[in-house]
């Protein structure tokens, strides 16, 4: 059996959660609490990042990156056989801009709001020498924040069937993947971006997305929309 | 005539830079201050980030990832006819120790050094509304982390012919443009670390490094270490 090493509410390994359900491959989750700096962990993956997927080869994939193109090589194969190739697929320029919207959840949606969103509040609570009470100034910021990045989720989601074009991609997986993080803690404005809650609902429903909606943080109950397919 | 929209010390405008000379495409580049956030800008790319190649089929890539997997998909073809595939290449996990290399670099030392270092000691002074002094904890524990970063690569570059295996790779590439920015203010210790430091002299002396080299920053003059081949 393959191992997954990573955090349940980490939008990375939830990234690959998805994309590993999403093709099929089972996968025994392991939980990492990465600012412990445990050195076995270290010795995995010396960036001391999530997620890690060790193979039953023996090899080691280090971060979604590397995963997921990993994944997105090995399953090429389909689209010569004529079957769609999930994760990234098509030309090179319908890859490229999959590519470009998994960069901006993996980047620069992780910088500016799910980083610092987990910091101020989950992981703040649980790291013991440096407990951390949520700053309301960081709060207000992320929140303005999301504000704009659900915005252009809703209009990509307004003007295609998925976020990168007409097939789902691991675009969808990396965007859903930070915002459900970001929804277990109640913080996404649904209401107002009608084609974003639309696309999400979608996501939400898939068999792929199940075992996040069941992922509890012990002492955090998610909001009430959290695990709602009818949100 | 294909445009890359950069900016001169940015690591990921540089990594591209660097790819793109090496698989021999020619483009004109074209400064951009992100931080002014110029709607030509955001129109171009709505994440408002650097790199961004406009090819001259009229084709916009944006973003170091899917600029650098464009061309690794595009030159792909050259293995099969036993040319060296440039940027990524080799087994699927030779590609994936190349991908976790750039996601070091493009993810992990961007995050702890080249952003922290580039606002404290370039940007900061450049932000007209915003004029911000170097401050010294942070420069003391972007300097921690630069020792910690060189010494990997150190471990890398003592035990492998490039950093990710017997070939060069786009891995090298970010790795280089990284150093080459932090490098610039005079900031790596490379005597301590020969094996690093040879490795960055080869990268160094390549002709895809030279434009780089010629770089200047109006008003904060290069390390004397910076444009030396032996330094």
């Amino acid at each position: 059996m393959h191992t997954l090493t990573q955090f349940r509410l980490c939008p990375r390994s939830r990234s690959i959660r998805i994309a590993l359900a999403e093709v099929g491959i089972e996968v025994e989750l392991v939980e990492e609490r990465p600012w412990e700096w445990r050195p076995a962990f270290l010795a995995l993956n010396p960036a001391g990042e999530l997620p890690v997927l060790t193979l039953d080869t023996g090899l080691v994939l280090c971060g979604a990156y590397a995963i997921s193109e990993y994944f997105a090589g090995l399953l090429s194969g389909h689209e010569k056989e004529g079957r769609p190739a999930p994760l990234i697929h098509g030309k090179l320029e319908e890859r490229a801009e999959q590519r470009r919207l998994v960069d901006w959840f993996h980047g620069k949606f992780d910088r500016e709001v799910t980083r610092e969103l987990l910091y101020e509040r989950i992981y703040g609570h649980l790291i013991p020498d440096a407990p951390h009470a949520p700053d309301a100034d960081a709060l207000r910021a992320i929140r303005a924040n999301i504000r704009y990045h659900i915005a252009y989720v809703n209009h990509l989601a307004h003007n295609r069937r998925w976020l990168a074009g007409d097939e789902m991609s691991f675009a969808d997986m990396a965007a859903a993947a930070h915002l459900s993080a970001v929804d277990y803690l109640g913080e996404i404005p649904w209401e107002e971006h009608t084609a974003a809650k639309a696309w999400y609902a979608r996501m939400k429903s898939r068999p792929s997305f199940r075992s996040l909606l069941a992922d509890r943080m012990p002492g955090i109950s998610p909001a009430p929309v959290y695990a709602d397919l009818d949100f």
